[in-house]
């Protein structure tokens, strides 16, 4: 009985103690930390992805000479409307159900990296309430494709088939091609003849944007994989980026002669696009090849390619968003294809078909709404909205 | 005898273990982690709060187009005289017993914002050896009247019965009405006529010195909470931010029929000044309507108030600070007392009530004293100080 | 039998249970975390230091007025070359075991930020395909002198008998002296007569760039200091630059009648150099004087001895990078002798001599290959090698 009644005590404690031992030692091992301990870790990612959004994405888009104070209020008007709209869609509960605080805050702040992009292919010829009301369309068209695409929405995809963790497809395609659907019913005659101008300070402003957003690229894309693939994904983006700063001014000074900074600031960033959907599954090496393809390509774009697509569309993508997320975001999409092992691949190009679909159509309505606030007079100018604004 | 000999074995080694096991399990029910993690947790929100001190305040101040050099000097002097004197001050063990070292750091960096809130009243009229003698004499101030409202100082008020976690008072409202004091006995005649000018370059600087403050609030506010609370408070802070931004844009254009860049630089922010308080027991709703009603408010101080303001009080404030700090930080201390469960309104009134006088009193005492450093005869210039200043 | 079946299994479950807790508790006690955890602590680490590579160093160099999307472009390449090419040696395991994934990014990164600091002697003089390729022959030699005087290499001193965890020796001396090799071969007569124009706006960024190197030190440090170590080390790094910052405006002042903006962005981080070796083991008090007489000793650098080097070793450092980090890094190398507990003073010695003698031959040598590359014909412009850049 004596016996009896120390075991009963110790098995107790015993219980209890193992209870959180063996729960703590069962998420180191497989790789989850304490809930406390990972929303620190997923809010320090989340803040760098907030810097990418304000002066990275903000500073990048200050390339227009005249267009600074628009293009980083734009910016501000852009993420203000976004992040709250987001949540506010998710907390619904209709488009599946509302995760954690920080993880919906990263989920949202992607969103709104998605909306910058398609705000860039429009930029300078949108009015200040033009670019709130492109918020408040753009992110719910946005929420629908995440998901249907990775979320298993409408039961077309299966969750989770779809491989994307970088946002490749779902963030820079859907935001370029979005913008593109816009700039096809927006894009006046005028415009078409106006000159986009820069100068040595703008160029300057533009390359700290782009600085803003390599630095915390590898961020973006870990902010939602596991700790224990963080490593090895992080260093692959930062290989990716080094292989398409590299190709982006080998291409640059190939292609035009001397190097457009604005190649420079735009194209190093392609690899970081490209990598997106297969940042935890490929190699280093592979990575670094696919920022050199994604860079080449995307210079290509830039210095050849662009000019001729305006003429042939008849749009002005003021960014050059097809040539950074576009087309480097849907390689990056089929670039899942060789690399990731048990890959559903017919869910992976539906998954991007549907983000293509979906992206261009919506795009093309919201393009048909925005002049119902009118239209802007003076392209590429903050002197017809800001005071103070004729130098 | 034998299976005693085996039960007191296990009984030690259990004994041993379960008393790591069950603290780090009740360390992690309580939401406390261990010192290194935790110091580490804070150690990121100190860095996050340093980039708002140099590059947020610093270049928000560089909106004076030829005094750049000198905002930036003088920002780089205030923090690093506010700093190391903090940490003299609270090693004393006069104000307070001395906490963990990044603890200390923190409360050094809120220290260091106030100040540079508190310098922003009077920049571009004080020389730089006055930047530093503001910092010696504010900071012992500061950590006075910080000591006395949050930490029972002198017996006056129960320590932890004001809820100011963000600091809307003891820091934006007290280094704002310190500042108000300052510049009540520093402005000259001289100083009144001078027009303080920027351009599109200052302009775009500012820009980036709001952005990265916009950014990095979260961890403000966030910096000393307890790991459960994080994820609430930091949601809270974007979007009281998110709501202060959108409300800047519509009162700007609404009060000046165009867009004023300084508005948008500056009364983006009160949201994030105005949560600073409330920001662990607000809801996200809450918090969103404190910002939209401290960015209208700080809005209309920019368009409208401050330059009757400026004539009534016979001041110039540089920056504003009474209408980026001031009232939107006393609008927060206050916004605490229809939402604190709990709350003892008589001395979060009185905290509030101290700081004023305190501030007040103190500002106007440390006004008298500049002067004994001379004058500054060319306002808002960087040629009176610098080398090749001229351009 | 009974009792001996459940106490088998107790013991069974509970040496389990026991294995991960006292593994755990231990690793707390000797101030080691989970491998994820540290991952992540020294991620965003990584991310700072990164930061401080591109957008400090970056802009830092933007001085120059006519060179800034060179200098920034000239960042991108070398940052893109260093990175992938340490992790390549490194992996070849000629030079050390290859440690983890993010440790070795932070080894990287450290080389990346030794050759920003040897390109900053040379830049503007340089055209871009040299820059790559000085990258391609600086990486290597700063490995091999890192192997050899921190790792163990050749077997010529003990590996962690030399102290020198922020890097004052083979990070920041090493780079400014192999910079200074690479001058010594490079400077022509007509670079000896080209003033070094810098204006309003190049002043302006440059501090940005000072003061993103300034706020991200602490994490430049401590990087891979154990989490016990690291509040005081951070602490230590901060009180440093409050100390250097505040030398440096009263040197420049005293020494030039007016202040350098330059000699406050340069300057101003000597502390932040000079304490690298001893930031771990110093006391506050002996890290703010060695922060306050590295910023004295680099602002006579600046203000008094760069003209005289420049006559006698006929050579243009066109950053000043020996008064920045090759006097500041000696002397942090220095600083350790009277600080540090039982250090090997003649392995400490002898590493500084190995650094020395390797770098400036090293950096002799590459200035004797870069010129397979041609010569850049109008230094410190951009328009030779970049569309647009009249302006």
């Amino acid at each position: 009985m004596y016996f009896t009644g120390i075991l009963k005590k110790i098995s107790i404690t015993l219980g209890l103690a193992m209870l959180s031992t063996i729960s703590f030692a069962q998420e180191l091992a497989s790789s989850e930390l304490p809930e406390s301990v990972m929303n620190d870790q997923r809010y320090n990612r989340a803040i760098h992805i907030m810097v990418m959004l304000l002066i990275g994405f903000g500073f990048l888009m200050v390339f227009v000479r005249k267009y600074g104070r628009s293009a980083l209020t734009a910016t501000f008007l852009l993420v203000s409307t976004a992040l709250p709209l987001y949540f506010l869609i998710r907390n619904t509960g209709l488009m599946g159900v509302a995760s954690n605080e920080i993880e919906k805050l990263i989920l949202a702040e992607f969103g709104a990296a998605s909306l910058l992009i398609a705000a860039g292919a429009v930029l300078g010829r949108l009015k200040m309430p033009q670019y709130i009301l492109l918020g408040l369309l753009f992110i719910p068209a946005y929420a629908f494709n995440e998901w249907i695409v990775l979320g298993g929405g409408l039961g077309i995809i299966d969750p989770g088939s779809v491989v994307d963790v970088g946002g490749s497809i779902v963030i820079h395609a859907f935001g370029a091609i979005f913008g593109l659907g816009v700039a096809l019913t927006m894009t006046t005659k005028q415009e078409m003849e106006t000159t986009i101008e820069s100068d040595a300070t703008s160029d300057r402003y533009s390359m700290l944007g782009s600085m803003a957003l390599w630095i915390f690229w590898p961020s973006f894309c870990a902010a939602l994989v596991t700790p224990a693939e963080m490593p090895h994904t992080v260093v692959n983006v930062i290989f990716a980026l080094c292989g398409s700063t590299l190709a982006t001014y080998i291409f640059s000074i190939s292609l035009r002669k001397k190097v457009s900074i604005a190649d420079i600031a735009n194209a190093a960033l392609a690899g970081g696009v490209a990598i997106g959907s297969s940042c935890v599954v490929s190699s280093h090496t592979m990575a670094a090849i696919i920022g050199i393809m994604a860079g080449s390509v995307s210079t290509l774009g830039f210095a050849v390619i662009q000019s001729h697509q305006q003429k042939w569309m008849k749009i002005i993508d003021t960014c050059g968003v097809t040539n950074l997320h576009g087309i480097p975001g849907l390689m990056g999409g089929l670039a899942v294809l060789p690399i990731a092992r048990g890959l559903n691949i017919g869910n992976q190009l539906l998954g991007m078909v549907i983000t293509i679909v979906l992206a261009l159509s919506c795009g093309f309505i919201v393009g048909k709404i925005l002049p119902i606030l009118g239209r802007k007079i003076e392209a590429y100018d903050d002197a017809e909205e800001f005071l103070d604004a004729e130098a």
